[in-house]
């Protein structure tokens, strides 16, 4: 019996980078992680949500149907408070001078083309899904979010990547790329384009409006040379995580976008990590087969959160506790900063987020940050872990990895734990960063 | 663009017939569904499931794990109670005489073996992605659960029924299609057999342990020839809905299951289906492949529902509502057996459930219930529906499709509705069957 009885995929997914960082964390009592994408612990909305919990369970009335079945999509209620929610998010951020005097489309925001998921993870996967066959190629960001190129991984996708400015994917190299694809004959197998809009994941950086209207323009054109339509899949799970600046539309906001665009929304990142509820919003045909598919994994999410968010949105809390964070992560993010300022070298650049969970520090190239460099192992043995970069980019013939940059997280950590931590990594790179 | 940009898995996955059905009562304001596998409504644990998020939510130090992430294997204390729950089960069930002088093995009810799902049906979906490639072959009871016969067609996977008898598969006619396979060069794509051993969907039959352990050896036997373990996957969904008679044994009960005996519970019917918590008990490899997949598709079910269900158990309230809810089916049961025995015309036969939520219904041989039939007409013209049997069964070239049976639900029917729909059922029956 030499031949495994799992299946290509069962085969090809392998424990994720991260789960070797938790471990070793574990492992350690006194480490500080500065890794985990995990939520700020004493900002978790524990009394809310015991009252909003209360008032569904109060009555049969309302807690029967919680505590029941709901259908694949998602409870009508939450449908379309969801849409609404979202439509006016966009409404806001959306000057008329960008969408022409009918300002953003109302249809687009259409509880019929939504769908709650289990987190927007469960989205993206079940997008990999109904869009994806084994060899197909889904255009990423260089760098992105790592548990994505996990999916790509293990469902035997191809990841192209696309160089990453401040303020979003560099055009230019994106129309280089589709070129080069058409010319290899390969443009028929992409698929999409995967996009962290927000505060991504990790770099911090947010793609500006214009670079939205630049991409969706660049992949339309070059749809009739592949053949089939190619999305662009905004995920956007830290966009309500904003602490300064103005936000940005989706591309949802784009005219002519409802047959192209696919957004992944979250409120599990803005309210409670442990309940998990996010939202698609998605053109058909993938609309019809995200939701069957969906049927297959678990016949819809369950209806007790559901209607805690339902709840959270028609109430209030959840608005309230948004800006509560808000606060909070700005306080955590500044905090971070002054500990960079103070204890890492010069020869360290990093940005500033704006939003988000994550400042991404580079050093000096050449200087490696992986799990098997001096300095990781330098940073463990003072007990403080970081995200290396390299986990971040995806398998690219045409360039080689970076692998001189970390993320490092805000989140979780105390702030006597991200001063404590910054100071312990400054130390360990004051030594080794020349 | 004449091709579907949808994946091979995007394009074979369509709308569920159980979904149609919905649609057809959601239509009809009157009539009574008895297709649904919905649970019972008054009896949903309403004030017991608001006292535990309560005391889980009277304070930061257990609220705000329950509100943070988790890992994508479960909550560790929730692995530890649910692998405790299971392990009781299967010793009460077992008689010595049964596993020999050592009785149950602990080992294999290990936590470390046990992951938390969102729902068995969860783990039922990425068991199929963990284990086969396209074209691979999964035996299936004949007839079983349509979902998971969904979960084939969406995946491309080939169904081969074997007959089912009152305690379980026909192990001589599983003997026969393994050889058949064996001949016919296709047992190497053979990875499973899925088995609904307690009450089944939709025959309300119970698999014997003799049945069990005549299943397990003879896919042992046909290992060698295979080239790869075939594993026993027991979906034991409605187990703990026994209202009558003696609780069997599990797979797992049997001595040498630990690597071929993979285990599918859920908390979700016998408690509270809008909070999803299943769980599966696998052996390696296909634990880790699970694992890994499931941080794929969401890093763990929401942790919220998981301290729920931690609560649940370790306070007896789980206890306490299992107890509950088997005398409420067991009335509801007895109302349908009623109705049954008063209005169904002698033609029609029907064995009666010791557990489950479902009454299966032979009519004669020609006679067919199908969504296009003039019965399945006639009912929905009386506003009363049923889930016709041939949704039920596999395409399977080796016999033709059986067509003359209905699935009848007594879960979530008031027991006047249960009355009503069986009356007008049996009138359409009275003027059609002969």
């Amino acid at each position: 019996m030499k031949t495994s009885v799992l299946s290509s995929i069962g085969q090809r997914t392998t424990e994720p980078p991260i789960s070797w960082l938790m471990h070793a964390a574990l492992s350690r009592p006194n480490l500080i992680s500065l890794a985990a994408g995990f939520t700020d612990n004493p900002s978790l909305p524990v009394a809310g949500t015991r009252a909003l919990l209360n008032r569904i369970l109060r009555s049969p009335g309302t807690g029967q149907p919680a505590l029941q079945y709901g259908s694949t999509a998602g409870e009508p209620a939450l449908r379309q408070l969801t849409a609404q929610h979202l439509r006016k998010l966009d409404v806001v951020a959306t000057p008329s001078s960008q969408t022409g005097r009918r300002g953003v489309a109302a249809t687009i925001y259409s509880p019929e083309r939504l769908i709650i998921t289990s987190g927007s993870q469960q989205l993206l996967y079940i997008t990999a899904e109904a869009l994806c066959n084994e060899g197909d190629i889904v255009l990423v960001e260089d760098p992105t979010y790592f548990v994505y190129l996990g999916i790509l991984l293990s469902r035997g996708l191809r990841a192209r990547s696309i160089r990453l400015e401040r303020d979003g994917l560099e055009l230019a190299h994106l129309e280089k790329v589709l070129q080069t694809l058409k010319r290899s004959g390969d443009l028929r197998r992409v698929k999409m384009l995967y996009l962290v809009s927000y505060f991504q994941n990790p770099t911090g950086a947010t793609t500006s409006f214009g670079k939205k209207r630049g991409i969706l323009q660049l992949l339309k054109q070059f749809e009739r040379a592949a053949g089939h339509p190619i999305y662009l899949l905004e995920d956007a799970a830290y966009r309500e995580l904003r602490f300064s600046g103005e936000d940005v539309p989706s591309a949802l906001a784009i005219p002519g976008a409802a047959e192209r665009v696919i957004y992944a929304g979250t409120f599990t990142k803005p309210f409670a990590t442990g309940a998990r509820v996010g939202y698609g919003v998605l053109p058909e045909p993938l609309f019809a087969a995200v939701k069957h598919i969906k049927g297959n994994h678990d016949f819809g999410t369950a209806n007790l959160l559901q209607q805690l968010f339902a709840r959270a949105l028609a109430s209030g809390a959840y608005r309230k506790q948004v800006r509560r964070l808000r606060q909070r992560y700005a306080h955590k993010a500044r905090v971070m900063r002054l500990a960079l300022e103070k204890h890492f070298p010069a020869a360290v650049e990093w940005g500033e987020p704006a939003g988000g969970l994550y400042f991404w520090a580079r050093l000096p190239k050449g200087m490696s940050t992986g799990v098997k460099s001096e300095i990781f192992r330098a940073a463990l043995k003072h007990d403080v872990l970081y995200v290396p970069g390299e986990i971040c980019y995806a398998d690219d013939p045409t360039r080689s990895k970076p692998n001189h940059e970390m993320r490092l997280s805000f989140g979780n950590a105390s702030e006597a734990d991200i001063r404590e931590g910054i100071k312990r990594l400054g130390a360990v790179l004051n030594q080794l960063v020349k």
